[in-house]
């Protein structure tokens, strides 16, 4: 069986995604887990650039790693410099990495407006970068930068800058789609003129601006490349690098090939999530193979189908990356996806008994009041669970009151105090807050912290309001639904009521109680 | 230059999105913004499965759409009964739709297991069906539902199926790629056989279940599709339908096919957040082509290449799809939109004036402090004219202060207290409501509703609440828009502070004030 190498880039390319920024720490955590799932390569980041990336170089050589080798980035020489004088080049190795990720210019618009230099120029620093790196020692990965874009305007440039690679000794090439512009049929057109010139393995490197990165690696792929590089979950600048997530699932289940094991791939949805979690970024629920959507079902003819025979609307089974089929209950579906439901959570109910028509009655009265549990599973479980007697609460409400005042000097404060018991045991606190919900939510946990310190791993990470009646303006009832995630998984639960504050409590108080009930599970 | 359809599915398709629920009025507003897009055909619903979808078409004729056929979705007969019995088909008719698409069966699996049927009764479904709907003077699209996998299993078969719809005398016939397994190169291979086998137009629909929808679609244009089938921003169950908006930037961009015109694919950025505002979905930043990261720069490399050579890290033009480049360090943001909004409201306003400069500077202040005013146009109008020193202001406030209180009982209750002062006079009042916007919305009415009779005729029909920076958890951002309305027009408007009460006063009191403004013009 072909083999094909993987190679991560989200601590460095990633890390380049609006609104992540990952510390040493986050850095060593990511790198664990990706070696600990099985990859070939770990890009740390560019020790030339910033010291925090020099940091993890240095503490990564402390960890021992199973799988993966640690490569350390960085480009070429500067023109008018020698590699052996190169400070970049110099960092590179003082990181210690075992393997050197070298970029350089393929495309002669590049050379001449970007490091205005002259292109036999760019083709000495890179043979000359290169024969250097080896000489050290080290095993070179040639990142051919914008390559494509290179090979449409003068293909026989981008090709002699690979060639002054292969020719300086580099193990791979990498054929980088850097700008995201090219669709997949020109991927493959490109290749197959590349690949009968050279004789280093081939590799591919692709972004997703056209929303074509997945497919133009796996074509690259059967066209030849036998090393990928992206980034789990897909982040990076603009619209992300390939989904290395989605690439692997790719290549194991539709090309048949080896890159890691059966066993690994079915931690896939896990490492996709933990990602996510350090990362700081919700987790995109119709992600391919991983999303927690991904193999949900809410039309009632695919209901229906999947029943009959599963399969017939799911283009893989779940389980094989760790995923699992979902009905979603809403209006589109009965009690069919009821017992679905209760079959997922392990709750024993069958078609005809007590139970299940007095949890239908009760499902149905609260979507006729505004509930929608599809996006609120965490809600509906607890439903169900306090249908069947199957759980007990975790505190009891005293009370609560919440303040907003506005003064005229347009400042604008919020307060919560609230008062409930954990075991008779009475705790009556305060706190301050952005809004209302943040201030109520502060003292919720506040107030429960002593007991349950395990909701300090938890975080709300959206919340939605839907006015359900619009007809009756501001005293409308609203729907609040709010996302949690751990470092586990996400869910959801849900809030009704013509208060948004009650509204949101509900939905606070069950996404709290279904983080509880997880853990005592695990 | 060769022409391709577009078949907009969101409103049926899309609506099976987990989270998404449109009410009727949701749809038609959207179905108009499709319309006024350019989109060939907008496929309302399926009148058969429920009564809002027969709402729909009810409403939607009396619209007077432009470019857009409206289309209605349903199945082939039941097995048993002749299509001039099938209930189904005849609430198609009924639907008054100019267009039926019908889907049908192709994989012989689903035929057997889900219709459990014979394979030569599916065929004479399919050819009665349609034959039944062009009897009845419709245009037919066919949809070849799970085509690409009934071709792989049975390829005689599914061929058959297409061959039925053909003899029948369907307009279009669609493959569909329904459960989103195949990779792009399968879809090649598996069109190159049914194409020459063919007289009908073809179309192609996906799924994104292996991240490929996009290069499938286009894939299938290049080998002679000339019909596309997908959600705006790829909305859909399980990873979604196909996205049309990375199609459409792709088919004119990319592969310079007709399929609207360049004036309207600068409003693609403006349909993708229109529709994911309607449909309270958050917009995704890494989108293709309409994100708002899609064309941002964070890399120190990338943003220096930029700034010496436009273009160096993009690979269109931001401007040809309405979207813009950010430089994640300094902001930069087009004029020429403020002119046209100016225009718009019939406001003088030059490229040069001061006036200009200064609304440039605080709209770019505003949207990078998370405020949006696209759905928003009534605070967007109001911030003009308070630039333009047209604008007074209708009172002033004191203050207020809203209280929400629970009891152990469960009962809860809200009250606002607010002083203002309209031309000096003060007025200080209080008022209870079903929650904290709903009291705040009443006491500031009741203290105006002196001065200002006519605000008894405005009510408020909508408020959405988005979280803004979800790291934050319960402290985030939110930003608020409500939508009211009166007996003549609708407005929206939009407030965004960490504190929801703030963030909805801003918006209510915008709200108030554009009705006042608007009712002195009248």
């Amino acid at each position: 069986m072909r083999k094909v190498e993987l190679y991560d880039t989200t601590l460095r390319d990633g890390a380049q995604t609006e609104g992540i920024s990952y510390s040493v720490s986050d850095k060593l955590k990511i790198a664990q887990k990706l070696d600990f799932f099985g990859l070939h390569y770990i890009e740390g980041g560019w020790p030339g650039s910033n010291p925090k990336d020099l940091e993890f170089f240095k503490q990564i050589r402390k960890k021992r790693l199973k799988y993966a080798k640690i490569c350390a980035f960085g480009s070429t020489a500067r023109p008018h410099l020698s590699a052996q004088k190169d400070a970049n080049l110099k960092s590179l190795l003082k990181s210690g990495a075992q393997v050197i990720t070298l970029f350089g210019k393929s495309w002669d618009l590049h050379v001449k407006v970007v490091l205005r230099t002259s292109l036999d120029q760019n083709l000495r620093m890179i043979l000359n970068s290169v024969k250097y790196l080896k000489k050290n020692g080290c095993m070179v990965i040639y990142d051919a930068e914008h390559f494509f874009d290179g090979a449409r305007h003068n293909f026989d440039y981008a090709l002699k800058t690979l060639l002054a690679a292969e020719e300086a000794g580099a193990d791979r090439i990498v054929l980088c789609e850097t700008n995201g512009g090219m669709i997949t049929s020109s991927v493959v057109q490109i290749i197959r003129k590349v690949l009968p010139r050279l004789n280093t393995p081939l590799g591919i490197h692709t972004h997703n601006d056209c929303g074509m990165a997945v497919a133009n690696t796996i074509a690259a792929v059967e066209e030849g490349c036998t090393h990928i590089q992206g980034t789990i979950n897909g982040y990076g600048e603009r619209c992300g690098n390939v989904d290395l997530i989605a690439c692997i699932a790719n290549l194991k289940l539709k090309l048949g090939l080896n890159c890691i094991s059966d066993n690994k791939l079915q931690k896939l949805t896990e490492l996709s999530h933990y990602v996510s979690e350090i990362s700081n970024m919700r987790h995109k629920s119709n992600q391919p193979f991983v999303g927690e959507s991904a193999f949900a079902h809410k039309g009632g003819v695919h209901i229906n189908a999947m029943v009959k025979y599963p399969g017939t609307y799911e283009h893989i089974q779940p389980k094989l990356v760790g995923n699992k089929s979902r009905f979603l209950v809403s209006e589109l579906s009965g009690r069919t996806s009821i017992l679905l439901k209760a079959k997922e959570l392990e709750l024993a109910l069958d078609k005809d008994a007590l139970h299940t028509k007095k949890i239908l009655k009760l499902l149905q009265d609260l979507e006729h009041r505004g509930y929608q549990f599809e996006a609120a599973e965490g809600s509906f479980e607890l439903l169900m669970k306090k249908a069947l007697k199957k759980h007990k609460k975790f505190f009891d409400l005293e009370g609560f009151r919440v303040i907003i005042e506005k003064t005229k000097s347009g400042k604008i404060t919020s307060e919560a105090a609230i008062k409930l018991k954990v075991n008779k045991i009475e705790e009556h606190t305060a706190a301050e807050g952005e809004g209302p919900v943040n201030a109520l939510d502060r003292a919720l946990r506040k107030a429960l912290s002593e007991f349950y310190p395990a909701l300090a791993k938890m975080r709300l990470t959206d919340f939605k309001v839907r006015v359900l009646d619009e007809r009756a303006g501001t005293a409308a009832k609203v729907r609040v639904l709010i996302q949690s995630q751990d470092e586990q998984d996400s869910w959801g639960t849900v809030g009704v009521h013509e208060n948004i504050i009650e509204a949101s409590w509900q939905a606070l108080v069950d996404s709290v109680e279904y983080k509880l009930l997880k853990d005592k599970k695990e």
